[in-house]
């Protein structure tokens, strides 16, 4: 029996690469996703695609509301998504999300018996979150590992963040190389009920700039006016 | 004006008595509860009573399906809450419930300005937990400010943890000097809707054990047949 691992699925292209990454390896894959007050439920509709063409072992959405704490473009309609380059921490990073996903992660893992973790965090492309570094996932790493029944009786947890070194063209690249249908994944702030991207968020600006840089063509569905 | 703290309260002994902690050293007191898919209500009740008896700026009660992911007495409805201690990991153990709920205090902590979260856990009489020891207390503190903007800015957050060495007779001493109202809070794990204790749960014995200890009546309402 091949080891279980939990992959957190946004249904964007970082994650999804992920995913292939751990079914190569030859885990059994447990897929976890967030309805958590995001702006577009097309992500989570992705997350699905994602993890029924990878035959998951069982995807699990999460209600969560994060709306309730606020603080972010993603999760408050206030405050609008820029659509130009910022200084500093975007207003679309989300107080903590990483750490409670991947907190939900690990219990997960616990109540199932996977010691592997996988997240598609990337230190290079990466926004500009804070968590997102990996000093942050060794810390997390080593946290879990004092939180949980696993840790207490000596079976290490790890956090594989597998693309964190990588630029966003290395990313596509590899996800190609694995069969990875890249036309399924939704990466846009602020996509449209039926996935269709602005083309102009920060995280749509890195996904067109990646698929330029692999070299291929960028099969996203965007905006006319994009 | 004074400092900010996000204050973990699950409408038992320990977290009410941390919260008067908090507000005795003059903070701003922000307290989060969490419906969690716990088997009863009434805790939520008694955290809400607990919150307004002190004059908290803010209560804020997150709604999380950890029923979702199963795996504890007290999130999964077909296992049932020993009557009497066991060895080990107690099956009362929600995975990852500490580490969960810290990540989302701690992101409301960084979208309110708050540089302290306190919680209630317990080294001593802490019914086997692995996430209620000092070391993993640090390790998430370590790991929370590698996780937030505060910490890439500078700002030290702390995790307050001001029961992890009492027992629990020192704790009802401490909050009793400081006006808690026992009474008005709920520890049984499978209270009745009204908030009436079972008595035979583990958490029953080290509360009732608590009150002997400390020398005081126990305010506790248990069951005519307890």
């Amino acid at each position: 029996m091949s080891d279980k691992a939990v992959i957190l699925v946004s249904g964007g292209l970082d994650s999804s690469t992920v995913l292939a990454i751990a079914a190569r390896q030859g885990y059994e894959c447990y897929t976890l996703s967030f309805d958590y007050g995001q702006r577009h439920r097309s992500e989570l509709d992705a997350a699905i695609r994602v993890s029924e063409s990878m035959s998951v072992v069982e995807h699990k959405v999460i209600k969560l509301d994060l709306q309730a704490i606020g603080g972010s473009a993603l999760t408050d309609t206030t405050i609008a998504v820029p659509e130009r380059e910022t200084a500093g921490i975007p207003v679309t990073y989300v107080p903590a999300r990483n750490t409670v996903f991947l907190s939900i992660a690990l219990g997960w893992a616990e109540v199932i018996g996977a010691n592997k973790i996988f997240v598609g965090v990337n230190a290079v492309d990466y926004s500009g979150y804070p968590d997102c570094r990996p000093e942050y996932i060794a810390s997390f790493e080593a946290m879990a590992n004092l939180a949980t029944r696993a840790g207490v009786e000596g079976n290490h947890l790890s956090i594989e963040a597998p693309l964190i070194d990588m630029t966003k063209g290395q990313i596509i690249q590899a996800g190609l190389e694995l069969g990875v249908d890249y036309s399924q994944t939704v990466s846009c702030y602020q996509a449209s009920s039926d996935g269709v991207a602005c083309g102009k968020c920060d995280s749509c600006r890195l996904r067109a700039q990646g698929f330029f840089e692999a070299g291929v063509k960028d099969p996203t569905r965007y905006q006319n006016n994009a």
